[in-house]
């Protein structure tokens, strides 16, 4: 089945949709899966439609041209993508290997809707993992004097590679505004602690010092400001005073690897909108 | 705001989500929320649509009557409810009192989008706490010889005090089926046990002998077939060897109440649709 | 059985389990339980034996002393405490009743080894709960000028009523310095956010503006630094995007009462030790 | 640091703890972590010492034979391992790999105290993950008419690769009594599905059909009795109607390969004893 997924969002009003489902029924679409979602703030309203566009009786042009129609005349923001075009994935790694691994055993377990583009790494440690799995493998190595430089060859390599998005799987450097301007929601990153708390390095460390009973990992959109894009996704995990900081550590690779992959997944999908700083992750 | 509810399904084919968002619009109702779900098992389509109905241009009946229209061409059973006409609930008892307390203290939270009818029980032990809560208190005692005079009676409070569903809050008797067939998909009881597993008494001890590391509580429709109604809702907590069967029941009062009460909130905001044993909870 | 809970800290050496359950051996008693953890920090030894005392081959001032001696020879801090003597609680509340309700309900149950000796509050809307559950309740308002004052009436009903150890069942003054000290790490609060994220005013609030997919609440001993005494227990519960911060508060009430009422059976078990910032909490 | 780890059980009686603290003194071990349990059943005593043993002042046999006469005066059953001794794990596979490859990677991280001996397999399928991690692959094909030379074979590589347990990861073939019973307790299964619930074949089917809102997943030691043995590990993850069966697996997948990791570190640890048909799992 060919299926397509069309995201929106606009002012809260009347008839929003019927016109949408109106539109997809005349174009021969069929709704499979549909969700709303009204904002307090702003009074916004999103929505993401999944249908079967098998049946489209026009040319995609035509549909996205009378899309674009109706999107004007609802001042609507619009995204729309189709299931046959699926989306390249570059994953930027250091030297910790379980988020990459997760991430490849899913795409091999058919879980994520998206193909590795190529992996990119400033150490050569995992280059082997890259080739076990077939995936184009690139070390671009950083220091603090050419980190531009660098951020210019690995925005090469994208660009050749055709990249949709991007996964810093546990990827060490800091990225410069530069770069995470050029993919806006659209680069994921992982983070070892439960934003906004343990905010930085070390946050393991952090977390044991604070005698926290609680720890966690967040997945987000990078943006400019480190630490502080739109949060994806969250996961928890019950520490208590027998748990090294070692163990927090490896505790921690657990929930790591879920919530970057239930992001990755999510934005695979299209189920993911960013208003503000507030993500709607569609199920 | 006046809102009402409207739950339908059918078999999935398209135009359902156009055919019934433009019957809405055009009678003056706008979408609040609107979820739709198909049921792999006969290609069946379920929807709720919770909409604003402050601004109908007609009459409520002509509303529905032009439902009941639409309806008929798509054959879909339908189901519509407004927020105006609160549901009224019974909750029957015995002697444990923590299910009960749960959902007094969420009634005067404003979680429950539901009032208390009147409380039964067949022992004398909660009534203070009716009273305490002003809720109406029937002491129905019931035995073995006279079970079907003592459901009658029952039924017959019920019918005085206009009950629309049940709620079964640990009551310790088995309903015969002539009474739960009266309040089909309507009667939510609470297991203490993760059903399917540990049907029956002593659902604690068993976990406990069984040596499980996790225990649960189960939330469902009651039917005739005890304790095998459609699954609402269930939670787990994690067990070890420290525990005795005494903790095990201390622990499942937590989630004991947590599941019934989740299910009387869902059920309350008309959230659930059943399907052969399965139901669709819409969030 | 009357029984007897032994917590004592020194330099972690060899020889402190051997003659700490020597001691016992030679004094009749019968370990029922015990359990040790070596913190890395200063290498620091904790120890807590729950053991039968009914067979005490001394008085209890003698086994004291020997205690003491033994206390002495390993540098050891001790505390002991006899089952026969159970601990009385303070609990104090201003209009919320969910925590309140919960301590009492588990009361009542048995799950807490503590008795109620009375309740504060600076309003008076919760009186006619204790007044159901027989607690003695006092009405001491708090005014910005006249802060004092309050926390020495109220100082002075605990010393009336015998108070081991106070409760805030969200209590929303801020205590000083000079109450916070008279009762050190036996002042139990609740925080309506997984600290150190979110602390003071309106965490949901926070958490909401944030856009943050799991909410907590954390319960620790208060201490003049507001909300960053040691951590005793820590609860979290998934949020998403349809959540508003109503939503929030409803979910965030169900794990507030869990964790103020863990951190408070805990307490009244004798199975918390603070050491520098941190809580070892035995099972 | 050089450790051991003592597992001993008998009747609960005054001294226990004394007698083997006092017994670690006098030969010069040094206790880091001690754990009991009381078990009701029975009235019996279960114990666990890990001791620091790089100051022990006679040989191992000393030791041992010792502590045989101490076993002997309070009728315990004993046991006791050194940890420069590590265990030898066999690891049984069949076509999935998502269990396989958490052993690998865990064991890699050094969360798994003790190495793989080998793999073997029914299948050839995963013979190249042996290969990337260096472990030696064997093929064994089953026939029904050729069980149990199938068996023998294994269990000859088992003796040729000095195997102190066995790991089913996901293996697919049911063990005969005559193997299970060669590796008392010694042999961990993985079964996805929340046992007692959903035993045998296809159980994320079964969980579907009932239309339960939680699944789960289970790790134990396998006995001649398929699905029944003691059960060492369960998690379980929320489900509700929109997940497909397909979905299901995948969600089992997650907590399969966490709960047998679990249990095969609980195992490599020596953390585990068995008693009846439950297990005690120190921390």
């Amino acid at each position: 089945m060919e299926t397509a997924v069309l995201k929106l969002h606009c002012q809260d009003m009347k008839g929003i949709v019927y016109n949408v489902s109106r539109y997809l029924f005349e174009c021969g679409g069929n709704i499979i899966n549909a969700e709303q979602h009204a904002e307090a703030i702003d009074n916004r309203f999103f929505m993401r439609v999944c249908f079967d566009c098998s049946g489209l009786n026009r040319t995609r042009e035509e549909f996205q041209a009378g899309l674009a129609a109706l999107a004007a005349e609802f001042s609507m923001e619009t995204r729309l993508s189709f299931s046959d075009r699926r989306k390249r994935m570059a994953v930027m790694v250091s030297n910790y290997d379980h988020c990459l691994y997760d991430l490849l055993l899913r795409h091999q377990y058919g879980e994520i809707n998206a193909d590795f583009a190529l992996i990119v790494s400033n150490h050569r440690t995992l280059e082997p993992i890259a080739e076990t799995f077939a995936v184009p493998f690139f070390y671009v190595p950083v220091t603090p004097q050419a980190k531009e430089e660098a951020e210019a060859r690995v925005l090469g390599l994208f660009q050749a590679h055709h990249v949709d998005f991007v996964v810093l799987a546990r990827y060490m450097q800091v990225l410069t505004e530069a770069f995470t301007s050029r993919y806006q929601n659209a680069i994921i990153n992982v983070h070892h602690g439960l934003l906004p708390a343990f905010k930085g390095a070390r946050p393991y460390h952090q977390a044991y010092e604070h005698g926290v009973k609680t720890i966690g990992a967040t997945s987000h959109y990078a943006t400019a400001d480190l630490d502080m894009g739109p949060i994806i996704e969250q996961q928890t995990v019950r520490v208590d005073h027998t748990h090294s900081v070692e163990t927090l550590v490896a505790m921690g690779r657990d929930i790591e690897r879920n919530v970057l992959s239930a992001a990755v997944k999510a934005h695979a999908d299209d189920r993911i909108m960013v208003y503000r700083r507030r993500t709607i992750v569609f199920r």
